[in-house]
């Protein structure tokens, strides 16, 4: 992409092609998070985004693409781990992006939206996996050098420790609908990492501690 | 409801409205299963059923209202907890009943598409907290009498405790796709009583153990 002068606004990295994606996409999670899946229509996200429907639909063709693009999206721009020395300290890092995240009006209503596709849409579905996918290989260093520290037993699944901090404020958001508030990040990343020093787990015959 | 001889089947508690719903039921749980709640029609049910369409719609009225019973019937139609007498023992044995429940073709598809019609219904997402509700009254006595046993600490949120089972199993479910096997009900069982062990469920001020 290189800028010019018919295209105003193109000092921003990645120029128009870039912009219109994100103008898409920023308009694709808002039709979401106000009205599901079924709310999300293509002529309505190019008309909220201010772009030509020829190219939205040229582009993304369907609703489920543009969701799979969304996700692929927030995977990217997620933010990075945070790495504060010990493992309850980065998993209570974890936890609180997580709930502040779900606990957002607009982001948990997203959330909602891009679940309840995967229930019933396989691309959606791949596209869900391939976002927690990410996360987790983002944080899973945390539980790694939990390890290498002598924090945590070896062969300790580093990963499942790091889903073990979401689960719980998923399951809030999802099922029972108890408040998504601090006290149950703090509980998430305490109960994980209380879990995680025991041996839950360890891959091989995880045992009773 | 009394039986007669024009009534076949009349033998079954309930007689025949308690059939009636029975058979809806059944019917909608399939219709979901297959199809998500954009595939439940109630006249789809009501020929699935057997059942004259002018009771259904006069009974149920509306798709949401049809969930929502179908809940409520889960819920009373669910198993009593086991007693083992161990902590573990307890979880354990709820971790293998929402392991196999979920990792069920049919009742997992059921889960997901009232899990996703909970997402944009207030109906559906009111009887789906009352679901779990039901259940974890039914299973925190396992964690009061670990508390009462000296298993536990005092203070502990039994109901917490409950919902910490199920919590990575549903994770698994909905998002990541992770399986649902065995290994997967004892990591979740196991790793909810380290935590609560550890501390982590007490009431007032978690507290890193």
């Amino acid at each position: 992409m290189t800028s010019s002068s018919a295209d105003p606004g193109s000092l921003r990295p990645g120029g128009r092609t870039a912009r219109v994606r994100a103008a898409v996409l920023q308009a694709a999670g808002d039709a979401l998070a106000e009205g599901g899946l079924a709310g999300l229509d293509l002529a309505d996200v190019a008309r909220r985004a201010e772009v030509g429907r020829t190219t939205v639909y040229r582009r993304w063709g369907t609703p489920a693409n543009l969701v799979a693009d969304l996700l692929a999206d927030m995977a990217e721009q997620s933010l990075p781990r945070t790495e504060t020395g010990t493992l309850l300290g980065d998993l209570r890092a974890n936890a609180r992006l997580v709930q502040r995240t779900l606990a957002d009006p607009r982001q948990g209503a997203l959330f909602k939206a891009v679940i309840a596709a995967a229930t019933c849409d396989d691309q959606a579905a791949a596209a869900l996996r391939r976002f927690y996918d990410t996360r987790v290989t983002e944080w899973e260093p945390c539980a790694r050098q939990a390890v290498e520290r002598g924090e945590l037993p070896a062969g300790t699944d580093t990963r499942e420790v790091v889903r073990a901090v979401s689960a719980p404020l998923y399951y809030r958001l999802l099922t029972t609908g108890e408040p998504l508030d601090e006290a149950a990040a703090e509980r998430a990343a305490v109960a994980a990492a209380a879990a995680a020093r025991a041996g839950a787990f360890v891959s091989e015959a995880p045992e009773a501690p």
